[in-house]
């Protein structure tokens, strides 16, 4: 793509708007920025800026659209695609410090927000007013805009949906400058095409958010999780459809073996409460009353046993919790620990398939001979697959890498499963989605892409080119 | 716009394709398929088809788009605001006839199913098989493509939200033939821009919907309404923004006045529990168990008769069931009945702000001496708002209609409201649609719109054009 290369009168422009404080070119730019989490692909921007305002956003974007400059817009960066890499150069805006809490709204049960709020100050903000933020993604550094531009789901997607569900309004800085004014404090909106819809998910290519309007629910009084030993991990997951049939609504049901548990304790130093069985599901139901819960997760411990689980360990100590939810919160971080490099794939089938999927890669880990360990949302579908490097060389990795990610999306589109559930496909999982999507369907992205960015300026490289 | 006239070459095409008894043409086609419910705009279609497959739908467009004829789908014709009538001509294809349920996937809590199966009976399938489909608008004879293109929300949106949250997969046809598969049974999806969630909502005019997937939950076991009467209108909306605060969460939340419960019985012939009273609010509480329900209502029913609620009635028996809820579902019939014409306005406000707008219509129906009745979800903010013509001239009317319309829509926005909570803008609501959003905001829809139909032939003349 052909555009303008930054150059010394392009940064001019970004100081006298910024000041000199607030733009940084070459040594000046920590390599943090180059790239996200996973690390895949790497590049620094030409020019990085901090903005505090919508004004700023704006400004830039329209000096940018005006002198065919890519943008990149950028959070915590905690994101595992290459979503947020500045793949053309250019200049990166770090929206991380419009982190105000604008304002909580207890009549329309609404909570208005700047982009760069992280989702663990969220969730502490309205907790603390009896409130409830439902999206709960594992990575709890990341900023709301970032959530809202993957439509990040989280544990509790089972029972409350994921952030799309969550958002009511947006402000929105279009790639041409124009701010954007979408939804609202309404609870519903027929008028005219959602475009706040659209901005969800899409990745950061279609407009920068620069505030969010949350709904917010009543803080369910109490709950409570089951952690539920079984003999194979076929076993536990073969009872998800079982849980989902029986309509206990559980909040999350995640699964998790041996493995990635010992991984955990090895990494935190930490004992789970108990890693001598293969398999574990860990099942949260929340309420507002004990009996209510418990009763569903009676019925739901049943099932389990019936099905052939081991044992059923309530989860309701703050001992027991710590260990649990804080082995839970590491095993990304574990299990990178645990080796040289990794990648990761983040399909989603749909629930009743979830036990073929992993049984799948059970198979490849034995056919290509590389430690594949996953973890997820086995209530939603949603699974964590890590392929791991260990000792392979940089050539043989990258090569057996690609072949195993081939099966494994290969299989799950034979299970009317799509390429990524909740962290995008950004830069790395493109040509996954091109072998699942049509040309029709994929050439109408690009026609909406347009129709946003005319002149594609706005984190161009990702999704669908 | 420069349409192809249909011609008997036109005709002759779709009777090759559909056979001679699915094909209709001047006084062959029904009058009703000229107009939708509100009636305010009315046009019949060049030629009338009924289609029974996605083929046919594909074929049909393929040819339009070749010819340039513009082309409207139709469920029910349930609509209030023109949206499904031919203001161009053309084609009109009747999807009323692809209504067969497809499949109820238990294990993923799913349901497929054509584009024309009527509300009433999803609710009725999916209860026998004790599960739930929690969008509940007014009319239960439009069809769940109709329910999907308008994003309907219906009573129960307060807690379960609306249509477009239960729609996990579309198949559309693409103005050009071209046929899409969106989404399918997956709970969480990340994989590329959200085309379903702009097909929700975009009122026939992106794509047409031949097959949709939705997502159940577990029907609640009980559901327990009370009515309250209340000496004021205003009282009882006030009340509104208490409950929320309660964090209660019931299911619905509705408003009515005296006047309309009257018209109601005189419609119905059948008494309503209680009239005595100028306002009501009916709430619903749905759950597992009697004692979770009890302890919501009650602290709802305190908060009530705090604010200076005459009484509460709990609407448990058969009998009370069915005189409050047949109803308030001749609301809309019964008002229409007690005069000569009438128009609707569905404006969305936040929820804390339904009573300043309940009130200014109250203002109106003074200033310009004009029946004025309105019910609706006072618990989402979505309002129904039925200005009658009674005995004024059609001139008189049209004048005062269009002045009153304009006064309601300016205070919507002064309350940051928007001009459909439900309805749609269809043809009827375009001009006030235009007055609220920037020039920026309309030029963006319409880039999505050729996005997706580059030839502008589906369902043209809507929403924004």
């Amino acid at each position: 793509m052909d555009y303008k290369k930054i150059d010394t009168g392009d940064v001019e422009y970004l100081v006298t708007l910024l000041g000199r404080d607030r733009v940084f070119t070459d040594e000046e730019i920590n390599d943090d920025f180059s790239h996200d989490e996973m690390g895949g692909i790497s590049r620094k921007p030409d020019v990085l800026v901090d903005v505090l305002t919508t004004e700023e956003v704006s400004k830039i974007m329209k000096y940018a659209y005006d002198h065919r400059i890519p943008v990149v817009a950028r959070g915590s960066g905690t994101g595992l695609v290459g979503a947020s890499v500045p793949v053309y150069g250019g200049i990166m805006i770090n929206m991380s410090k419009m982190n105000r809490i604008l304002e909580l709204d207890e009549e329309n049960l609404t909570l208005t927000l700047e982009p760069g709020v992280l989702l663990m100050e969220i969730s502490e903000f309205v907790e603390e007013h009896d409130l409830f933020y439902p999206p709960d993604p594992g990575e709890k550094s990341a900023t709301i805009a970032g959530n809202i531009n993957t439509n990040a789901g989280g544990m509790r997607a089972v029972k409350y949906g994921v952030t799309r569900d969550y958002v009511r309004g947006l402000e929105v800085v279009l790639p041409n400058g124009e701010i954007l004014e979408i939804g609202g404090k309404v609870v519903k909106n027929s008028s005219g095409y959602s475009i706040k819809d659209l901005i969800c998910g899409s990745e950061g290519t279609l407009g920068i958010v620069t505030k969010a309007i949350l709904k917010l629910l009543p803080l369910p009084k109490k709950a409570i999780s089951l952690l539920i030993p079984f003999p194979s991990l076929d076993m536990a997951i073969s009872t998800v459809p079982e849980i989902v049939k029986s309509k206990a609504a559980p909040t999350a049901i995640e699964f998790m073996q041996r493995e990635v548990i010992l991984a955990a304790e090895e990494y935190l130093g930490k004992k789970f409460p108990d890693n001598s069985s293969d398999a574990y599901l860990l099942l949260t139901f929340d309420g507002n009353n004990r009996e209510e819960i418990e009763r569903a997760y009676e019925k739901v411990a049943d099932i389990c046993l019936k099905e052939g689980a081991c044992d059923v360990f309530i989860v309701d100590t703050d001992e027991r919790k710590d260990s649990v939810w804080s082995a839970r919160g590491a095993f990304l971080e574990a299990v990178k620990a645990s080796t040289t490099d990794m990648d990761e794939c983040d399909v989603v089938v749909p629930r009743n398939k979830v036990a073929q999927f992993i049984k799948y890669t059970h198979e490849l880990q034995d056919r290509f001979q590389v430690r594949i360990r996953s973890f997820g949302h086995a209530g939603d579908g949603n699974l964590h697959v890590y392929v791991l490097k260990d000792e392979l060389s940089e050539e043989a990795w990258k090569k057996k890498l690609s072949e195993v990610f081939e099966a494994m999306y290969s299989k799950s589109r034979e299970l009317s499963g799509l390429v990524s559930g909740e962290h995008g496909i950004g830069f790395a999982k493109k040509a996954y989605m091109l072998e699942q999507y049509s040309q029709e369907y994929v050439e109408l992205m690009k026609n909406i892409k347009l129709a946003f960015d005319s002149r594609n300026i706005l984190n161009p490289g990702k999704i669908f080119q």
